[in-house]
């Protein structure tokens, strides 16, 4: 299996890139495709081993950079790194894309290239939420900031898949997140989603609550982009916040060692997105995977690793037979 | 100051509210009128020690209980407990009324009896959301789920008065939170109402993100009802996931009486609901605390005694003031 990676994206590029690139195709026998200018990647590549390893160059001089409007800018570098490795997707000569360019930039360039996924509009961006709930996922996270009932119904799909494929659940729960558990709680969008939701045969449990997140209460949980996105960047900052309060408890009382691993550990919890290394850009008809702009190496390396998988058991194709399938179950129940 | 208690309000009613009640009394110097069934509310007061305080009882044998919908409960008793305390506020009996029983109630029969300030139409909850953030407060945390660009001014407005007056901040600054810190981020209500809180004269220092909250980078975070409910609630159970994970991590390690004073902070940190054992029905014309149902003695006189504070800084006044001024402010800048 090839995958295509954009070596100019991301704070770290690109020799973080290429070392994490190199790094992922001797751990998962992989072959890779660098996309960027030929002889500072050939540079890269003489700096380190790359013994007994599949790499091939593409050579493009253009890539985005920090601050461009994305779609913009894509559209006048039509060369640009992020584009040309998602077009190696498009030829089938990628069998996924991976860049740590900035999510607007990786999903503009997805979406012009692939398009969707025959029913969904737009990107959704989730999964994993939480270290402690480690069985559950959330969706959206990410753009879809004002949404109609059916695009929560398409997140919750994406999300059971999700939660199937990835993480090996067999009927995943779902839920909406809501203000009170009761039928009926919650703002407008939510009480309209849970008359959807009932219909759609996707093991729909009910509203959950902000209380029911740590706990993981149920495997897809599903919110507009705007609360999902609120809602991360509060888990990161509390995830520093109170191991820093904690760090100054514990001070004197336990090694520094152990105060280390302590914070290191609730920050890999709280900070699934740099614990993952990235996600797919979900609803995009290809594999492409977004990894985190500060992404060094090692992170690089999963998420690559990442696309392997997403690859292996086929996301793309079973999004598509439930979105088939949910349709059939909605147009089943008005008795169309 | 007399205040007006709600004694069969609460799981823990009358018990652990005339207790609490007495030790407000005392500890405040304060006047006591205990609403409820005369000879209960006796028998309680025969068994603890009331010596020397102003303590009368206004008789009534109704009370709302646990799984009514409160308004509609409220027009069957309408010698309900809570109802015949703001009643007291009404008549001027009371200074303030203090109920523990279900914020539904409190809110309906604060609604029903006093009415809203003019030009707020219906109550908001808020305050302090964190303990790592002392100098914040967070509006709307409640009832509104679905709002207007103008009730979210509202909220500023009654978070700029709880921050000057309760947290002495003396020109407390004002945030929509958002998805992005750029003007032009986040759904269509941060959106228009971006426009009209820079109009407002209130301080508005722009959009904040999820990130920012813990650090408490505005003293006044405005949200919906429904955003700010998610994150109350998720916020206290990541305080107790994490004590709890926390726990298993020191076991053995520090004595058990540190882990559970870190368990013990940690749980105030991230449940001011408890902490501040309640709050008053903003936006009532009138000073109605509601307290946590759980409340014990207490919290129960740290409610009374909030009631007190709230009384002396004339909060109700000062509402009034500030919602004339940002309104002819707003009207200045339309030209009108």
């Amino acid at each position: 299996m090839k995958i295509a990676v954009d070596a100019m994206g991301g704070d770290n590029a690109p020799g973080e890139i290429v070392k994490g690139a190199l790094a992922a195709a001797r751990e998962h026998d992989l072959g890779i495709i660098l996309v960027g200018p030929q002889d500072r990647l050939q540079r890269e590549l003489a700096a380190n081993d790359a013994t007994g390893l599949d790499i091939e160059i593409v050579h493009t001089d253009e890539y985005l950079v920090e601050g461009e409007h994305p779609a913009y800018a894509l559209r006048q570098k039509r060369n640009a790194s992020v584009a040309v490795a998602v077009k190696m997707v498009k030829k089938g000569r990628a069998a996924a894309a991976v860049s740590a360019g900035s999510t607007g930039g990786v999903v503009a360039a997805g979406l012009q290239i692939l398009g969707t996924v025959e029913g969904i509009a737009r990107p959704v961006v989730g999964g994993n939420f939480l270290g402690f709930a480690p069985q559950m996922v959330v969706m959206d996270m990410g753009g879809n900031v004002d949404c109609r009932p059916d695009q929560l119904l398409d997140f919750a799909i994406v999300g059971r898949v999700y939660a199937q494929k990835l993480l090996k659940v067999a009927d995943p729960t779902v839920a909406l997140l809501s203000t009170g558990a009761e039928e009926g709680k919650g703002n407008s969008q939510v009480r309209e989603s849970y008359e959807l939701f009932k219909k759609a045969g996707i093991n729909f449990i009910g509203n959950v609550e902000g209380i029911d997140i740590p706990a993981g209460k149920a495997n897809v949980i599903i919110c507009d982009g705007f609360v999902g996105n609120v809602m991360v960047k509060f888990t990161e900052a509390m995830g520093e916040v109170v191991g820093g309060w904690l760090a100054g408890k514990l001070a004197g009382k336990v090694p520094e060692s152990d105060i280390d691993d302590i914070r290191a550990e609730l920050r890999r919890a709280t900070n699934t997105a740099d614990t993952l290394g990235g996600g797919p850009i979900w609803a995009v008809d290809g594999v492409v995977i977004v990894a985190h702009g500060r992404s060094k190496a090692p992170a690089i390396a999963g998420a690559i690793g990442q696309a392997k998988s997403v690859v292996e058991v086929d996301l793309i194709g079973s999004l598509k037979e439930e979105l088939v399938a949910a349709r059939r179950k909605l147009k089943e129940s008005v008795g169309v």
